[in-house]
């Protein structure tokens, strides 16, 4: 049975799922990257961006790995697809990942403000879904099939489906760094009582990986 | 060179360092000893309380008895020392520890209300501080001599040290667990900005220890 699922989300000790002010020279905020630094050493990642092979296996790869296989739909909000702000100015955005884009299936791009959708290559797709996170999860199941749907980020995104009790697994990478500042995972939202809690604990070559899933649910 | 030091500090996933509505029934807080589960079973924690033997060791028994060790004076908030808010009623609450406390120095803790010193079994005299957290700390510096103190916490008191810059170093035990709700360690608090940085993380039995220090200071 198909699953709603979150993962490879990197968080600081202090608990932030991005950096502040996030624009086209910092995709994701300004020191996000210190999140995702057990990702960029994997060969997951170093494959998927053609950069010519190489890159780290281990712990970390695997769940890097374990987190790009097996999607049958993406979610994304806005501010993962892109820095744009308010209304489309035109169609040039495309997303931040070039041609071809690393979700190859159909990803449905949370927006207040309505677009044809894009054709990428590799088979990804990006649709426009301007009714909530409701309708573009029913669209995102309607296109996966019995296969698992990722949602994305960023964090504005995650917390809305938690909030929500959609998600049914997450998995974060906790990483060894005070970002001080930034978009904030867990404020003001009382996971425990939507019925969530930490299932696992696996410790990687640079982030300590938590695996949360609703109360009572199996893996 | 004496140090100021926080120690085995539990937090949770979703970061609280302590539960909600502390009270005689729950020193930690409601769900708070969720935090602690990695302190409880090591043989530290049971030879503190002299309940006969046993008790794990390890890297989690390691960290705790480090914690435990080498301390010239402690800083106590109010509510580590108890449940009483308000002015003192009388003299009879003399901590969450029976008559030999675990601290066996001179142990100062920080109130609004002046109280006379008191002497306990094992080594141990509190003493309470009405004029902040500043003298406190030129007091325990001083009882101290060449050993480090331990600000013992709880959250608020660790809070107003670290905001202030005055802890060199902290060892918080990150627990598996979401607590929902409670006393958060690090909202609101940039501790990036203040100089801290984690500097190395370490996984045990049922936590992973993380270490920060300030910027630029070696251990």
């Amino acid at each position: 049975m198909s699953k709603v699922i979150a993962q490879s989300i990197g968080v600081s000790l202090d608990g932030f799922a991005a950096g502040t002010d996030q624009s086209l020279e910092n995709p994701l905020g300004v020191r996000g990257p210190e999140l995702m630094e057990w990702f960029f050493p994997t060969k997951t990642f170093i494959d998927m961006h053609g950069s010519g092979g190489g890159g780290e296996t281990g712990v970390d790869n695997d769940f890097a790995a374990k987190s790009m296989t097996g999607k049958g739909a993406w979610i994304l909000g806005r501010n993962m697809f892109g820095p744009v702000r308010g209304p489309w100015p035109d169609d040039s955005w495309k997303g931040w990942w070039g041609d071809e884009p690393p979700y190859h299936v159909q990803a449905f791009v949370l927006t207040h403000y309505a677009r044809e959708p894009i054709e990428m290559k590799g088979g990804t797709t990006f649709h426009f879904v301007t009714d909530g996170i409701e309708s573009a999860l029913e669209q995102a199941k309607a296109a996966a099939g019995d296969k698992d749907i990722r949602i994305g980020g960023g964090p504005s995104t995650i917390r809305q489906f938690l909030e929500a009790g959609l998600i049914d697994e997450m998995h974060l990478a906790l990483r060894p760094v005070l970002l001080g500042n930034g978009e904030p995972l867990f404020a003001d939202l009382d996971l425990r009582e939507v019925g969530y809690r930490v299932d696992r604990m696996v410790t990687g070559e640079r982030a300590v990986h938590m695996f949360v899933t609703r109360a009572g649910e199996t893996k």
